[in-house]
């Protein structure tokens, strides 16, 4: 059953009102004890679920170009109410982003790394999971990066100055490969901002649904594309739909793109086929080998099928090869085919045009220009050159050492809880991370945080707000980690 | 400029409003002077335009299952208007059809079929043309069809009998396939009445853009089929939509739809290569080879090419043979390609669906039953037997001997109004002419008409109202061609 709206929003709005915002006086208690913060983040826990509902309902779609810049002001607010002091918009050729400091006068200073995509924000009962709020942005991130928020809250409300001094940086871009996030990092001001921080961090939420954790040192690269085959550029088949008929004679546009298409991968649609593409692949060293076959031994199979709905890995492979392959493998993955008639029922057309989507997931020491280039290379020596190669964004693969400090706090902080983190030398998605970790900043970069959800970017994309099981943390229970996780590093 | 439609509509109401509509008396004028019924039906252009646009902005869609009952209720008015005794809706297991019939008391009854199709209907100066009336339908087939009721009403407010009675059937499910016209023309009664009939005619614009007229003696058959990949139905790949970076780990339904797709066809997409699919394609014959061959030496081919905005025929070959392809080769076509996600830019999901749309036009002696039990058999033994396919509609493809008195009747008028028709073995598209010409009727089946319109199920489709073109003729000279052709076979 799902929350009444209007009543929730009456609550919140209710018990938001009844808060005034202090400002934050030193205080003579012992800085280390944080149970007067955790207590405020019970107490505020409808106002944070209200600010998550808020900020997910936004819609800041880039691929649309739609409602972006509502969604990065709305971002900035949120950053100022959190304590913020200097909250900057900087423009891109893009979507703009967002650079932010927090100077609470401590001694170390940590980098944030935010975004901000879209969507809607319903709260509802999940069986065996609780209350969840559902919407796009759910998990990926606006629920972890809200909750960090309310840690920062909590700690102002407990009258404490937060241990760490901040430099945030966000993008709107994300989803569509992040085409414009290095013209906002590589600015000179924040550039300098990021020369004086530990390390940077993205609040997440770590959990799987049975609670346990995976840390993971890096991430791939990925290049979003779009492949245009069109009778325009091709000088043969149509420039226009015309009867379907004409195929006796005519050319096809889509067939030139299925049969390029069916190039780019071995015959199972599994390995990527691509001339030099994965040639500077790196394979995982003896230690990462074992990292993943620890990991395959502590995690289970067979909730990760159940949550992703798959009955067989790819060749059928055991779980640690899967594991393997999904850290340490290059992909060619087809996102969305779309050309011709697409209603229901069917269309006697011949079209003149047909665009396939496709993401290409790039390992070190891939680069981003170099897969591109060989992307493109490897059509044009199949007769294929005229199909437009649209780079929609894009990045390098990102990788931080494992006993960086931010790394070893993180560790810590879970074992304290009680968990003993899995850890995987890269996580098979990817983020803009490399505009932090490589040249010339080389900092320590990566996720932290309790609390679970699943499903990015899909339809029923979720995160935990109040947990029904005691080994996964809600919202609360997040911000509380984002505590102990902000003192470790300031401690250690 | 297009007509402003307020002051059109006006013009028109007060047009229609003039009219008186007498019961038919019979006359004692001779009754092939046709002069009369000219005459009316230049006094009738508004009434016919009107007609005409109130008919294809009627949407009726069979495939999205919208508006078709309007769309045949009014069809059923129109048929009623123009002097058809008898007008019955035949119901099927899908859109209804209709059947009708006119009793002149003429010694001689002529088959009519029909076709409702969809939508819109501006009226727009179009430059070399003149003026057109644009929409779905407008030349495929609403466009003749409205002329040819015109040439009915022409006769009627002439004072006379139409010189042959009329068995008409007409359906609204042409555009995908007619999946249940059998089911229509095979009742007893439909069978018992088109026993009687000389042959059957379906009214359309035959001329090209220059004027010229091309007969053709049959058509191609077809198959109108979805390809569905899912995760669901293969056992692999997810069962819904994943985050794209699973791709290492996690077979892609839309990758294995792709390589499906490509055993389909020969790599450069333009060749069948379906097991067994083309085995009883029949071969032109000599005199068929001869009709091509005086057809491409008569059929301007930077027309046709101009038309469709084509450059090259497939594997650049001559006029003479791209028309022999099109008249007698088997085809593979993709109409369509939808899966994951269709947007602008891009989604990082592995979607768990991926949809073609095809159609597999065929000749003789292929049989649509054979056919998709090819296609079927061939993907089931190339490990794609989980990829469904759905058949949504089609037939067996139709043949009429050149020397039947419907054919010979057609000739002699279009001689008789300076235009000497190109004749060619079959049209490269598909009708459901199998049910006339096929078993047990073997009734002789063609189309007629003078006029032009092109475009037929894109979405410029237009149907000339008022030609700029002397050679050309605009729906009053389409009318009288049909008033010329009813007379030649009452008198055949």
């Amino acid at each position: 059953m799902s929350v009444d709206r209007r009543t929730f929003l009456e609550r919140t709005a209710a018990a938001t009102a009844a808060l005034a915002w202090p400002s934050a006086p030193p205080t003579t208690r012992r800085s280390d004890d944080l149970a007067p913060i955790f207590t405020e983040i019970e107490k505020r826990h409808d106002e944070a679920v209200s600010r998550l509902q808020e900020w997910i309902r936004q819609p800041s779609i880039a691929a649309e170009n739609r409602g972006v810049n509502e969604g990065c002001e709305l971002t900035m607010r949120l950053l100022k109410d959190a304590g913020f002091d200097q909250v900057t918009k900087i423009p891109s050729d893009g979507q703009p982003g967002i650079f932010a400091t927090l100077d609470a006068g401590a001694p170390r200073t940590l980098g944030l790394y935010f975004m901000y995509p879209p969507w809607d924000a319903a709260l509802v009962d999940r069986p065996g999971l609780g209350k969840v709020i559902m919407g796009r942005g759910a998990v990926n991130q606006k629920g972890p990066e809200a909750t960090f928020l309310a840690a920062l809250h909590a700690i102002r409300a407990a009258g404490r100055k937060p241990p760490l001094n901040f430099v945030l940086v966000a993008e709107g871009e994300e989803e569509i490969g992040s085409p414009h996030f290095p013209q906002i990092v590589r600015r000179p001001e924040v550039q300098a901002a990021l020369r004086r921080v530990a390390g940077i961090f993205m609040p997440s939420a770590a959990q799987a649904s049975d609670g346990q954790v995976t840390i993971t040192l890096g991430a791939k690269g990925v290049i979003e594309c779009e492949l245009v085959s069109s009778g325009e550029r091709w000088g043969r088949g149509p420039k226009k739909d015309i009867h379907s008929s004409n195929k006796a004679r005519v050319d096809s546009p889509a067939w030139h793109l299925v049969e390029a298409l069916a190039t780019l991968v071995s015959p199972d649609g599994n390995e990527p086929a691509i001339d030099g593409y994965a040639d500077k692949a790196r394979a995982l060293s003896a230690s990462e080998k074992a990292m993943v076959a620890t990991a395959a031994r502590r995690l289970d199979e067979a909730v990760a099928k159940r949550e992703m709905g798959v009955d067989h890995w790819v060749h059928d492979v055991s779980w640690v090869e899967a594991l393997e392959r999904l850290v340490s493998r290059p992909t060619v993955n087809i996102e969305g085919l779309v050309g011709g008639y697409t209603g229901p029922g069917g269309k006697t057309i011949l079209p003149h045009r047909a665009v396939a989507k496709l993401d290409l997931r790039l390992v070190p020491d891939m680069t981003a220009a170099e897969s591109l280039a060989a992307l493109k290379a490897h059509l044009a020596k199949r007769g294929f050159g005229d199909i437009e190669v649209n780079m929609t964004g894009g990045y390098d693969p990102t990788t931080t050492p494992g006993d960086a400090a931010l790394i070893k706090a993180q560790v810590a902080v879970y074992r304290r809880s009680g968990i003993d983190p899995v850890i995987l030398p890269r996580i098979a998605g990817s983020w803009p991370g490399y505009v932090f970790t490589g040249d010339p900043l080389r900092l320590p970069a990566g996720h932290f945080g309790l609390g679970h959800g699943s499903g990015a970017h899909a339809p029923d994309e979720y995160y935990v707000i109040e947990s029904q099981n005691a080994a996964v943390r809600g919202i609360d229970g997040a911000a509380r980690s984002y505590v102990e996780y902000l003192y470790e590093v300031a401690r250690g």
